[in-house]
């Protein structure tokens, strides 16, 4: 299988998937447009099944295996949304699915994945190679590692939202906006990025990311992958990877306009304006594109603007954190 | 205009509401199966615009004026949910809103409101007369009043929302269901009731009421209008009218099933688990016909329930109270 993602891999994708993942609606609200001083749009992605658009890239590479390979089960490293979407699509496809996670990830992410049916392994982040665990098990049982990004059926499946965004903003007359999109390992952005490449040639996706944790930004600056300095200490752990990816990268390079980044304070009022004014629920991660739009207004272009809300899966403690800030 | 609403009225709301009201998903989760026994189908209407189901049959009641008659402006008494919708549809034909809301709604639907671009007029439940004031202010500016729930282009409107389900669930391979309503005066709960009928007849609607405030069940079983002894001390406030109106209750007696009620905590609970699990926020209100659907399984049938989330229109302080009811 060739490496490059294609359009036709997009609609293929696409075809695997519907009926199985949900068309998420594009949202709006003259609240928020008044704070970003333009037309803000909402892809709400939080509300896929397993509370983000990981679900999409799971199943899209679950189904574009062979039966007999499937039928041995899938592996998974992930520190949570990818964990669940990998255990709802292998659930689904009705096969084993295996999760490597680190042990100091959210509760709720770990319990929820288990309930999805997947056998969770946990490590150490320390003082174990979760690689050399995966690789153990997967070889042993014969299992087929689901990459969470840098893998060409994973990113054909997160573009599936971006031919979603072509679609809806059309309908709504609109042909020229930047697209804001959550950017960890940029699967999602460089998937929407393809999509819209073909179908909405006139928008341009912008990857946005936690301050601190702005690899994305810096290496499309530096026209070559740069690392975080760290990869703790941000509330949007979701989107917190090493570097980008080795096939999203190019691809995000091509192209996205610049990136943009937010703080964890603006996730959260991000977040307690999605619930207010839009009734969905975001995690920090998954609020930052839409905390771009209504926070760094300055640094957007354009009468409308689309941010994608990534993920939902958030702890009930930061809900309440978030919805503290608004003062109402 | 004849008072009954037929599946023609109905269909012709849905196509002037068409390109304007949203077509709001058909959620589901695994964890809320579990809860309920069954499979819980959530027709998100809080993700309506306004944030509740009212907008479609503000919109529906004035676009099917004529022009004339529209242009002169509109009038609403309403605590809340009602208010938003007639503002926002006002605003959208350009023409003037005005809604007398009791001085004690909560602050948030006041401010939303009149941010929608409606004259808010506050009255004092106790001391004063809202509808001397309201029929003052309809003939000096020559407003036509818009029913919040007993006129036939308003339950047209609603009904809207019962053609979706029907064809959604269609979608999921669901013929049989009970389709749980949060119910106030009936607006929502007899359009969704005339438009199963027409088009999915082994649906059956069962009302939902918040506990002590069950005037539509015990109307229901009565066999003739029953009224609430009390108006006030529920949290549910969006859905607490005096009795089922003239219009929608032989609507009601012909094609529901029993009504069904739920406390305030129940009603609380079920708006922490639409938060943790489809991502969506819903007002106490808005939670009744969740609420039932997980809590009140023992008198529900079928192996699909589909419930209706109302709205989701709440105060910061009433979601992080709910919040605090769920132990992760």
């Amino acid at each position: 299988m060739s490496e490059a993602v294609t359009i036709t891999d997009i609609d293929a994708a696409a075809a695997r998937l519907n009926g199985h993942a949900r068309r998420t609606p594009l949202l709006n609200s003259p609240f928020l447009d008044e704070i970003a001083g333009r037309r803000v749009w909402i892809k709400a992605e939080c509300l896929q099944h397993t509370g983000s658009f990981k679900f999409r890239g799971a199943w899209s590479a679950l189904s574009a295996l062979d039966e007999d390979t499937r039928k041995r089960g899938v592996i998974a490293f992930s520190s949570g949304n990818h964990a669940q979407g990998v255990a709802m699509a292998a659930a689904r496809h009705g096969v084993a699915a295996v999760i490597i996670m680190p042990s100091d990830a959210p509760q709720l992410k770990i319990d929820n994945t288990r309930a999805l049916g997947a056998e969770v392994v946990l490590y150490d982040r320390v003082s174990e190679d979760r690689d050399a665990i995966g690789a153990q098990m997967a070889e042993a049982r014969g299992l087929t590692l689901i990459k969470p990004f840098d893998a060409p059926m994973v990113i054909a499946g997160q573009a599936s939202c971006g031919l979603e965004i072509a679609a809806q903003a059309a309908n709504q007359g609109i042909d020229t906006a930047q697209v804001l999109v959550c950017c960890g390992g940029g699967g999602l952005t460089s998937g929407i990025a393809l999509a819209l490449e073909a179908r909405a040639p006139n928008m341009t996706v912008r990857p946005v990311e936690p301050e601190g944790f702005d690899d994305v930004a810096r290496s499309l600056r530096a026209g070559r992958i740069e690392r975080n300095p760290a990869l703790s200490g941000s509330l949007c752990d979701a989107i917190i990877t090493p570097q980008p990816g080795d096939l999203t990268f190019p691809i995000l390079k091509r192209l996205c306009g610049p990136g943009l980044s937010v703080s964890d304070e603006e996730a959260l009022r991000a977040m307690a304006l999605a619930m207010l004014r839009l009734k969905i629920v975001l995690e920090p991660g998954g609020a930052v594109a839409l905390a771009a739009a209504l926070f760094h207004k300055e640094k957007i272009d354009g009468e409308d603007v689309i941010a994608v809300a990534s993920g939902g899966n958030v702890d009930p403690a930061l809900m309440t954190r978030a919805l503290a800030l608004v003062d109402t």
